[in-house]
């Protein structure tokens, strides 16, 4: 069950989001028969956080969009995620703070064992702070989930 | 206030975790005045994980020891980083999981303005999972306060 | 303070959630000297959930109106209720994801002695998900408290 | 998508928990093709919840002991059961109180089309309070996990 | 439903705490019918603090010990006022911190119409912090509940 | 690093909350070169609370408007506040409460080491409940920071 060391999906995730070579660093992983996606955000609502995740993640076929099994995986992922960034109450505009993120979605196996299949990562790396241009400091979040 | 570009303290903390040579990149980051540790800490106690980090960050010199305000900033840095670990409650062995994390603390003025003043970074990275070996996936957390 | 077999309320309160029968097993309850009722709620929004229980209580005569103690006990049960149902963050909508229940607030005795007076449970039995049909699976909650 | 409504996996949970023959009960799931187990566990540590219902699943078959996305899926619903247990903080002993729980783990496909696959549901029913012997009210709680 | 503004127990709770004579103050709020008594209480274990309070209130004869409704409306409070203290997760010493804390406990009816009955109002001030001399600063909780 | 008792900031933060004459006893703070203030606020939403307070303290000069490290650490004085006065979940209308509060925010050194410098403490005081008039009772929060 160990995690093949090339492959943790996790810190490739939030390589992705730290990269400035996004495209070039994801054409890699698709070698590895990995899907991904990364993207943008900004909002007070933790909502609509969570719909441009699912929307990236459903327009690029990394999850099916007709299989509730997949969104039930991406949706904790995603919810995990947000836990880091907000650390503490999953919750944005109601207690007076803004994020900017970027996204990253990534499928892959990331154990040595096949028969443990399909995993999601979802990594969150930006801003968050008062709704005040400058007034925020770096956030990030990373969720993992079964596929 | 606006972010230094170049020296984003959440995102090189991170980076430290996930470079194949965090001295020579500490030592960059030292040449722009900043401060910074790297150790590593593997738990079923969330305290030692607390403990480990505020220990390696006093032995460094990245807090003074008898000024409890730095301790109070890094404290709270640490639980914010234990939020994105944790995802949910603050808590490993009492519901039954266990932690192997690599760590950085970074101290530096992150913002244009120079009377933002210093920062504190904590980032974690690893696993957590089963007291079983294997049974385990990736982590990360990051917490970022005034000091 | 034993609990009365026969009597337990959260148990009674449950069942009439996953009953066919919901009215003939109240009568029984009525028989008891129990008060209670059943209702269904869809929403997004955690505040109308307890709206529409709170009606229902009052309207069917369980609570009194204008005694703030008898909210206070059914409010705090309600919520303890949402915890089952939400797990983690008692929010829907604001994390994009929608509920369909029913539910049940029941009042009397469950102990054996006559001094316990009389306790309130409310339960909920759903389904949670994203707002998109189909995409949702079961929920469940239960909140007791003294009144 | 729609759920089944004779194989709704968190409804059968809980009935077999509240029913006075579960063994009969769960003969029938069987014939679903359904697996599943119930069992008892008290304590003030919610560690030993999460390892007798984990343990049970395992001699039980219902997973599979050497693949951790099934121990994963498990974790999880486990965790989220004891949500609706606690109300607030998945915490027992730490804040001086004991639980006295029957449970059961459920495993097969609660919705009509196949591709949704394999789902877990972990229910719990009994009792919280003090560490005093009938100071304690009913509780309950439901995860519910694809696997 | 309105508030006695001479009877506010929340805020005599708070007084009693902070003042330097609250034999005193004990005496006057005695000479309304209310019953109540103060204490002290430091531990890295949360539980201790519960205990502490309970057995106190118990000894003083504000709750009945053989009634498990009122240890319930006192443990409900006593875990509210531990939120003001601990603010995100309950938890002490599983957090590498530690509390001095004094507690008052107030029983009585802080509303002008009778038929809302006794309240019970749990208090707590002190400080919290590293398990270092000194390296704290103050805190306080509140928690109220009907009885 | 010990407490100066003379100079405990949430204690002051709190009493003045408490007392008949506010602008008497701020002005013998405001003679230890502390700086303060107090004012009002009442709502169903929380962000509206954070905006009261952060208005409050920048128009009175108590915290710098342009700089950031000032309005984040008055940020999270607020957010710790409000657990106390929430009690698990920072929401308000979202859960159909609203809230009436009085507010003191304080800065100063409580410390008798002055390599402590300055800290600010926000004490919220007032009342929670039902958007009814009447269905309520008291709530007290203190959140205390270095800046």
């Amino acid at each position: 069950m160990t995690l093949n060391k090339d492959l943790r999906i996790g810190r490739h995730a939030i390589l992705l989001l730290l990269s400035d070579q996004p495209a070039e660093q994801m054409k890699k992983l698709e070698q590895s028969n990995w899907k991904g996606c990364v993207g943008k955000v900004g909002s007070m609502d933790a909502h609509k956080v969570v719909a441009a995740i699912e929307t990236a993640a459903k327009k690029n076929g990394i999850i099916q969009t007709d299989v509730y099994r997949e969104s039930h995986a991406l949706y904790h992922a995603i919810i995990e995620a947000l836990h880091g960034v907000t650390r503490g109450q999953v919750q944005l505009g109601s207690i007076l703070r803004t994020v900017g993120l970027t996204f990253a979605v990534l499928r892959g196996n990331p154990y040595i064992n096949e028969q443990e299949g399909e995993w999601i990562a979802v990594s969150l790396y930006g801003t968050i702070g008062a709704p005040v241009k400058g007034s925020e400091h770096e956030t990030i979040g990373l969720g993992i989930n079964h596929i």
